[in-house]
């Protein structure tokens, strides 16, 4: 994470809206938001789906073409991972509006937001750029990760063998239900679900974590600048999941998934320095 | 961890001799070595308290003051960390015999000793050089550590109320039996027992542990260059200890205890790349 | 477990043999078995699916009707569990011959397996009886598990919430991939995995535990004679599997996983007593 | 445990009053607890260390000699423990009131405790009965334990060597700096924080964990009748810490630490079922 001062950025001339679709209260602010930022001048685009579902005439744009000066995500976690996953590169700055039951990387709540629209229409925040992974399986180039590359067996429960490699040397072997590549940002998320170590948001490092190893098996931090694969022994078809969205089946004789620091980072609009204070409402910490 | 070629080093014409007492094939094994040494031109200097315990007229020489080309420790681990505890800055690269119940920063074993020496003498190694923590507890500067510098009560099993700050900013609050601040070559000692993850040998990054939290408290990796700061609200008598050697009773109304990267590295002697076969042996990882 | 000496046991007359089909030496060690046997004046009944692929004359009979005095199994424990979830009730004891990965229920090796059946006929061994647990998924009564019953949902890495009630009453909730309730021989397989500790196999209990919770759930030991309910608040299609054998997918409005001690225990010929060796083979405990 | 109802009890007729002294208000209400239980006709005893501190006419008695009817403990858990180390067997019952930083143990809290009183003196409870571990230390019985049996080395940080038995057969070596045997009750104490995992107050049985174990160690569950007994290869000399309380150095050839059921109990004063209350409150488990 590199924090990034603002004060040479241009103005922000428009908008996309991108809002969970389960949630009658987020359809409702993401048409609160909408209203807001076209009375303020900015022009607004709406995800496509999330359009149809909505009584606007604001244009109306698919996620995969939303270059925007930046993007207010309504919704948790999974709202912003789904974003990030699909808009184009480089990403546009996202200010994450929390409505969801994990809302471990959204920086406002929804009685905020129009008041964050105001402090991001006159530049007062700053940006956080969290480095993503890249994640190619056999041939195929996967879309990049902000939490984690994660390979699992089809079926659920069921073993992976597989052989991991740093920098292309062999390194150790491991019998486990998944293995993930987690980046910082993800550290705190499935990763640490899985039992992994949680990674400052500055420490220049990945974090390798299996998820039920047959003999135990500690997470490792790699340096971020170097590759690691995973040659899945068998089966012969896997699974790989990204940030939980984005799932990809590999089946070939000894599938091999390369993992390596993404050229792009995903920024996210912050008002205040706040990882640790989030970390401690994961309810993990819980000091003096 | 930096591996560095050794082409450019002068010629080895002396050597430091460090041997465990306990343990009659060590004090054999050290003759042995003294002799050997001796015959191929290297000026031998042996560790006083070994010295005084040995047939020998080769020179007696405290550790603080073992400025030799190199050093050859003959024990386990613990015998290894005396050592760096102790020898004058910048260390000298250490050959460590493995003659302990741990060897994990050994490079050979006893029967390949003495050709082991003939490696160095003809320059057949690589240099491993290992990041050094720096501690500072109140206004005493501590020794170097090259696995850890661990805080916990003056009395066993006994809480910790601690602050910890990150470049000198409150993050979080900790309730624990101790609390370590571990290099990469420390994840996989006393951290790794404590429940922290493996650091790979090239991320540039310290740990920090909990010894038997009161709440759940993951481990969490900070850049190497940062500074950690533990304040130790109660009580007000702790211990430091580094590497499992060096105890400092520490006692003010609120002892400060601050960590950062030393300017000092060690160095061993390494015959071939090994981080993850010695991991292996650590019995914590079993493949395919 | 109890230990059940076998002095009254009336002699074994006839035996059945299974084998897992995919490696050639168990093919043939089922042969030799079944040839030996015969000789000794055992009838021998081989599972159908078995028989088809040898060359064999021996009655050819489906798992869920090998009601023989006693079973010898060829394999891992993947077909000791296997044959446990389809023979018949009362399970006629089980010989378990170690030719697999995970050899853990396993009693001999291939090179005794003759040997063993000696033993088996001059009633020269002990009962091993081990617990297993009763699983109804809404009105579906699943069969009995030797190790665990594992809730997952019906696609990998997807969270379950769950309420959790012991004897009728909600005890806790939980945010997991997964939750499993294992018995004391279950102890050591998928749970360990997860996070479990290890029941000794003389303690009256079972154990819930989760795999990748979202927040911090630590396994928790129940008495063998309570009965736990875990209802799914979402999603309403979950996946019961059963011993890693059988899978059970489960769709209701908010299904409910009730699991009690089965009436019925599985049966082991032992020839030692050995549960902490093999724990140790398990590769977790390394002592002095 | 076991939840015993209270009709056939007769009248409490006297009371033991209990507090920590390092907090005024804890002082305060223990005078007003004695003025008010005399007020009700009991009769008032007070531990003499507290007595001295009070400005109270009532009787001083030491813990050790309080044989009252009940008893009211004023703090933490570490008051309750405090109490339960010492007082007469078999134990009164105790009620206790929380004023401390960790109040697992306690029923109430100071607004309520008044009320308390009358509910007791109306017979308006249960008792909440809690198994006890005795310990002998080579020869010598140390008192019972409530929560656990502690084995560390006389120096912190240091590795205790030692061989496990289960009812005098070694089951398993461990290298780690300290052992533990813990009940019910302790499994939500100081076991959870080394990793160990909870135990349901109605299962019969021990968990044995292990703080920073060298190699990994799991938790273990053992029968509530079986016997544990701990050797200590080295050091010679090592610690036993009951409930945090008692500390014992022993120092042999070879210590020896047996840990069985103890025929007592502790018994609690509790108002209402609420063990997964206190479970949740205790941080670990956060559901839906």
């Amino acid at each position: 994470m590199r924090l990034v001062l603002n004060g040479e950025r241009t103005l922000f001339k428009n908008v996309g809206l991108v809002a969970r679709f389960d949630k009658r209260a987020a359809m409702k602010l993401a048409e609160d938001l909408a209203k807001y930022a076209s009375s303020k001048g900015l022009d607004v685009y709406i995800e496509d789906t999330l359009a149809n579902k909505m009584s606007t005439k604001e244009n109306s744009i698919p996620l995969e073409e939303m270059k925007t000066d930046f993007i207010i995500t309504i919704g948790g976690d999974g709202t912003v991972l789904r974003t990030c996953v699909s808009i184009p590169k480089p990403e546009p700055p996202i200010l994450a509006v929390n409505m969801g039951v994990r809302g471990f990387l959204t920086e406002v709540e929804p009685k905020q937001a129009l008041t964050a629209v105001d402090k991001c229409l006159r530049k007062d925040f700053t940006i956080e750029k969290c480095t993503k992974i890249s994640t190619t399986a056999d041939e195929i180039k996967l879309p990049d990760a902000l939490n984690e590359a994660l390979i699992i067996a089809d079926e659920p429960a069921k073993l992976l063998y597989t052989q991991i490699l740093k920098d292309k040397k062999p390194i150790l072997n491991s019998q486990a239900d998944g293995l993930m590549v987690s980046t910082q940002t993800g550290s705190t998320g499935y990763s640490l679900s899985a039992g992994g170590p949680v990674l400052d948001p500055s420490v220049n490092a990945f974090v390798l974590t299996s998820v039920c190893a047959l003999s135990v098996f500690r997470s490792i931090v790699f340096p971020a600048d170097s590759s690691l694969t995973i040659e899945i022994i068998r089966p012969k078809k896997i699974l790989v999941v990204i940030d939980g969205q984005h799932r990809q089946i590999v089946s070939s004789k000894l599938p091999r998934i390369t993992v390596t620091r993404s050229k792009y980072e995903t920024s996210f609009i912050r008002f205040r320095e706040n990882f640790y204070n989030r970390l401690k409402s994961r309810l993990l910490f819980k000091g003096v």
